[in-house]
């Protein structure tokens, strides 16, 4: 498996539906079977916001600034050889089509488990905050959640597992000409 | 002339000190010798406050977090095998030090004319607004430029033309290791 140029995959979901385990489920395949001469990034929503964004809150305005610079930086990499998977809520349907705009190379997967299962995860134990009313602007609670109309992949996570899953966004890259076949080592699998 | 690795040419001076000029012509003839398979960015700071930092102002903490995201992305891309040449004031020395410690493969260049060439030359006019005390927290005028102590090369334009700025850097990768030998193609030395 080898990838022909770089590109992004654009993670987008509600806060808990797998989107960061994904990412970093992938990269470790890629990584493994040496794609894009190794050459992967992970740029995490909240990382962004630690380093690019510091001071921004939750406004549509603040969002959009946020994931704005999440494409920039994606595309920096992506045009230069790197395989870039972004794993961000990026709620907004225009702001993320703005990114494909930019970006080109754009590959956008809807984590999408029923908000239900996200809220009985809770892997951030933030649900039970915001359904209490003490997180204003909650993406999917308290803020909007607009899902793509034509995502390229769109993953139900509370029914594929994590191993499934990747092989769906494989299967896509690989049909996209990002990947010069699906062909995955034995040793990549077991790892998944 | 190839490179071995991704890295950083980080240039600091005065507004109007030539940094912008130099990131060019070095990149163009990066390009032309196809160093790093021709993955060379230039990371301007006026650019980058367009898409990382709109809103920041030029208060130490303001001007420290831009630097500190320009750093950021400098060292996503240099560890991707990118040349990335860095064009921005960055006049606290701490900054410019944790910049280094982040990203590794730094190689510091202050482009240092006289504070009287770069308001002779004014190519922005902006000198002449700070001078009448329409700017405040103009960098040599009114907020601090502190220089380097060690510099890995340190060039004063108003003495040396672009081409033998250009030749001082690339001689000075060459000694790093960041470039396979110094030998530059004519067609590339005519078109600097």
């Amino acid at each position: 498996m080898k990838l022909s140029r770089g590109f992004v995959v654009w993670l987008t979901g509600l806060s808990g539906s797998g989107k960061s385990t994904l990412a970093e489920a992938l990269a470790r395949e890629l990584r493994a079977a040496r794609a894009c001469g190794g050459k992967i990034e992970i740029l995490d929503g909240d990382l962004i916001r630690t380093h690019l964004s510091r001071g921004l809150g939750f406004s549509r305005e603040d969002r959009d600034l946020n994931v704005a610079r999440i494409a920039f930086v994606a595309h920096l990499l992506a045009r230069n050889g790197v395989a870039v998977l972004v794993s961000a809520i990026s709620p907004y349907k225009a702001t993320r089509e703005a990114a494909r705009g930019t970006i080109g190379d754009f590959v956008e997967v809807h984590v999408a488990p029923p908000l239900e299962e996200c809220i009985r995860r809770d892997t951030k134990g933030l649900y039970k905050k915001a359904l209490a009313g003490e997180i204003p602007l909650f993406t999917g609670i308290s803020d909007p959640y607009e899902p793509p109309d034509a995502a390229e992949v769109t993953l139900d996570t509370s029914a594929l597992d994590l191993r499934a899953s990747v092989e769906r966004i494989t299967a896509k890259l690989t049909e996209l000409g990002y990947l010069d076949d699906g062909e995955i080592p034995s040793s990549v699998q077991d790892s998944v």
